[in-house]
């Protein structure tokens, strides 16, 4: 059975998965590349950077689970860039070059039209105007077993949440104060009770902790 | 030479450091009971309910450091009690009973005179009318060389915060979400920026997650 998966998102200590001000330069806002430290010091993230090296431990264990299994992403438009409005005739084309490191469909949220932009290694980025249960269908269908990624940013996210529509979310708490920026759960709870996630697992490498939430009640245990 | 410490201070994964609705039934809010959970399962939780067991390891150190070297507490009113305004004849002599676990001076914030209420083992309450800056200078001239406590609650850490006066805080992470409270980190820093501090500290149990950050730039080692 597909999940909607939350993976490898880094929230700072005070709350903030971006920093303010996001920008060409400060994509994920002031201060926010913090946020990241810990997930391009892996063997993963290093190999996204044709490196052959990096943290083999704990946390690479969670980026690699992150990437596992997973048969589309869905995220926000300014996650997957820093242009806002209508798209021009030579657009931004996404942060991760000819070849990003999806390797499945990826349906951007938008209010603009924009065909299709398929690159190199199976990315193919589809941009959806008419919402997050419409942009859900279409990679319910695209990933058919496999899980979807709500990939982010923290609006994207909470839209999802609210909707009650997150199977699974697995948050890297960083241990930085931000002190501004885009607080992932402000208003996740509009009616002010909890959320209805219960931690499953709770584990600290020296650079970052592990929190994996299930929608409660557990389900019963999958191998990973 | 004396510092100010935050210690044990229990905080949500969604950043609460007390649910909502404080009451007599619910002293740290609705569902805020969750966050101490951790705590009176250590040895030195137990220790204070006179039981004699208990979680003996990271959990219970961290406990015990937290306890150690003090030589005065200061606390809000609203940690002190359920009652607000004007003290009545027969006032609320606070949650901890004849034999409170302090054993030195503790000076409660609080806009009500009130004379010292001088209860056993060397705990005394003071009531202070002049705010957190007379109070820390009464708390310093107490404590001596030993170190003081900022005991809690969230309004009362945040205005010593924003004071820059508070030295060293240790976290506990509970990986609950309370969805609403009082957030530890609201407005700790008003011009948007960092607070000001670096983590030196991150490990986790499999119930709750230690933090310990201090003002920057870090001091050098003391044991512990």
């Amino acid at each position: 059975m597909s999940r909607v998966r939350v993976n490898n998102f880094s929230v700072s200590l005070d709350g903030y998965g971006a920093g303010p001000r996001q920008s060409l330069d400060n994509p994920l806002g002031v201060g926010g590349h913090r946020l990241h430290d810990w997930l391009f010091a892996t063997r993963g993230g290093r190999a996204l950077m044709g490196h052959d090296d990096g943290e083999d431990g704990l946390d690479n264990r969670f980026f690699q689970a992150g990437e596992d299994g997973l048969g589309a992403t869905i995220m926000g438009r300014n996650m997957f860039g820093p242009s806002r409005g209508p798209w021009p005739a030579d657009p931004w084309n996404g942060w991760w070059g000819q070849d990003p490191p999806f390797h499945h469909p990826v349906f951007v949220l938008t209010s603009h039209a924009r065909p299709p932009l398929r690159l190199a290694g199976g990315t193919t980025f589809h941009f959806v105007q008419d919402g997050i249960h419409a942009a859900l269908e279409r990679a319910r269908e695209a990933a058919g077993e496999r899980d979807i990624r709500i990939g982010g940013g923290v609006h994207t996210i909470q839209q999802y949440l609210r909707a009650g529509l997150i199977d699974e979310m697995h948050l890297a708490l960083v241990p930085v104060l931000l002190g501004d920026g885009e607080r992932l759960f402000a208003g996740a709870s509009p009616g002010g009770g909890p959320p209805g996630y219960d931690c499953v697992e709770l584990v600290s490498s020296p650079a970052v902790v592990h929190v994996r939430l299930c929608r409660a009640p557990v389900p019963a245990a999958r191998p990973r």
